[in-house]
């Protein structure tokens, strides 16, 4: 990939060559700007089997803490031990309402028949701030999990998405998104596996994977 | 994909058979888990075109904090204005350092031998970082684009990476992280973009984008 035009020896006739690419670049980039003015809430999905999806969640709850914006998150799947996100996020009550409304992973619990009542008790909260208007991002972490197993209704989950404030954010994670939600969605990332430390024999680490 | 063994109608059958789905599930889930006994710092690269690459590397920094270990970021790209992961993680100067030492995207500068010289200073922080055992995990947010432009020498990076203190978390963001990296790095994802708002017409919206 490597080209003299693109090493990094000093050469006028490249800088030039540079500067006339930006500005075309630049042009473009502005025009896409500018017919971009519509201004609400969106709906963000980050699905797939590879690392990252509530991670990402969690960075744009605190971006939004940052913009002063109040947040909240409803975790649907609970971890063995509190997540460093969890840790850290209950230390600013008035910024972000953190729910752990879940009951671990499913191949841990074993038991459909409360997973689907523990998820359902999870969505009512949900619900709750999905009406809140002076909530402005939440974050319904794993979400897509209990949509793909149908401990819950998606298009329930749809219509409830779909009432909420104009201006809400609202960001879904989880592997196996559904269909009916990534349509539904604003957008949409699919976090896809190239490799993971996990796989080579490393243990999941705190800081990055809990 | 809705079978009458996955719906939501009470059935203690279907109960049992996810009971024994589960529990094989399990076994397989605890025999990876007992098999990945390696305790070391990763790498982790977050690439492709998609949403959440940034989003999924702040997401790090704060679970890392959560659990009270030290974090710092590098921002190769300095955005038009201070973006909220930025306000936000300036409020914790003890628990993340933030440097913000780019020049903005490339098509705003337009000056390549600007961008290489605050790519090359934004590396000398990155290399003192990399070298402190007290930071245990660093974020280089945007560190893809510069060594994608060939602002900075891949191999001197990887270098500089492989000789960082053996436990220390390193998280590299942005768009075309080259082979070189990927084949460094022990977890890699590629965030695929499924679609965007953007390209619907709504304005990069703050907590979300920036």
């Amino acid at each position: 990939m490597t080209t003299d035009n693109e090493s990094n020896i000093p050469d006028d006739g490249r800088d030039e060559r540079h500067k006339a690419r930006m500005e075309r670049k630049k042009e473009v980039v502005d025009q896409k700007i500018a017919s971009a003015q519509i201004e609400r809430g969106v709906i963000v999905i980050t699905t797939g089997n590879g690392k990252g999806k509530s991670s990402s969640g969690f960075g744009m709850v605190v971006r939004a803490m940052g913009h002063g914006m109040k947040t909240a998150v409803v975790q649907f799947i609970k971890g063995a031990i509190p997540s460093g996100e969890e840790q850290f996020l209950r230390r600013f009550p008035d910024e972000c309402a953190f729910h752990v409304m879940g009951e671990g992973y499913t191949w841990e619990t074993q038991d459909r028949s409360r997973d689907v009542a523990k998820a359902e008790a999870a969505w009512e909260v949900a619900r709750g701030l999905l009406s809140d208007p002076s909530v402005a991002l939440v974050l319904l972490d794993e979400l897509n999990i209990a949509l793909k197993l149908h401990y819950l209704d998606v298009d329930r989950v749809i219509a409830d998405l779909r009432a909420r404030p104009p201006m809400q954010h609202v960001v879904i994670t989880g592997r196996g998104a559904p269909q009916a939600l990534i349509d539904a969605a604003d957008t949409v990332t699919d976090m896809t596996l190239v490799k993971h430390a996990f796989k080579a024999g490393v243990k999941a680490q705190r800081g990055v994977e809990m």
